[in-house]
């Protein structure tokens, strides 16, 4: 009955109405949503990293208190304490730094270009291309390679 | 003549129409923006921390590698050296953490409960609340207090 009867012009034009508002209205709150989380985005990134960094300036601290003890042992050259003193600031920021995911380059075995930079290559009785000497260690940071390994390798023993 | 005449119902529903298909074409625009925006953030916030993070590590490889310098000629009990290398690693954190923005908590004068932690009184020839010791050093970073210095504070002379 009354669903069957085709709507009159008017009725129509208030549908239509009410759905263009419909839309307009869902437009505005979409756009104005956005706009917020922009606004939230760009703070957030700032404090994101704010805080990140001060986490680790922060784990730095007792580090640096260690350091600060060992210098003063070597003020009063304090040796034994001294040598102990050093040992501790090494292993409390090498344990920091593999916390952090820092890994040292491998540099057993063969040259690996990826991870590694060949400062000079040498006559050895080591197989050509091996690596025969590590002038300074690499890193790695996860996937990244933070600092190459820079090593010697081996020309081969008729290099 | 022509713009003063009324529209007819249908063409105020054609209108109505193309009014009404424009809002939800625009709402779908910007909801799918939104949504791009939305996916794009999450990636850039996990390499953003990433990439500050990668910074400092990096930062810290040079300590480390005059830190295994020192503790080499702490093995071999080259204490002149050890004490130079000692002396070269903190001027090297310190300032590297000082790059970062990190400052000493100022410990001159009276207490301070917003950068300082009092640990305990002790009567003294200084004023009361004058801080007369400081037991470990505190660190701020930029506003924000990293670590209050930990300090004894003065009763008074008549404590």
């Amino acid at each position: 009955m009354t669903e069957e009867r085709e709507l009159t012009l008017e009725e129509q034009l208030a549908a239509l109405e009410a759905e263009r508002d419909e839309h307009l209205n869902d437009l505005k709150r979409v756009a104005a949503e956005f706009e917020n989380y922009r606004k939230r985005v760009l703070r957030d990134q700032e404090s994101l990293v704010a805080r990140a960094h001060e986490r680790l300036v922060k784990e730095l601290l007792p580090v640096l208190d260690d350091l600060e003890r060992a210098l003063d042992y070597a003020s009063k050259h304090e040796e034994a304490k001294l040598e102990e003193g050093v040992a501790l600031v090494h292993r409390s920021l090498a344990d920091l730094l593999a916390r952090e995911g820092l890994v040292e380059v491998e540099t057993n075995g063969k040259f690996d270009p990826h991870t590694q930079e060949a400062l000079l290559s040498q006559p050895s009785d080591q197989e050509e291309g091996a690596v025969i000497q590590v002038v300074q260690k690499g890193y790695k940071l996860g996937d990244r390679v933070l600092r190459p390994a820079r090593v010697v390798i081996s020309q081969g023993s008729d290099g």
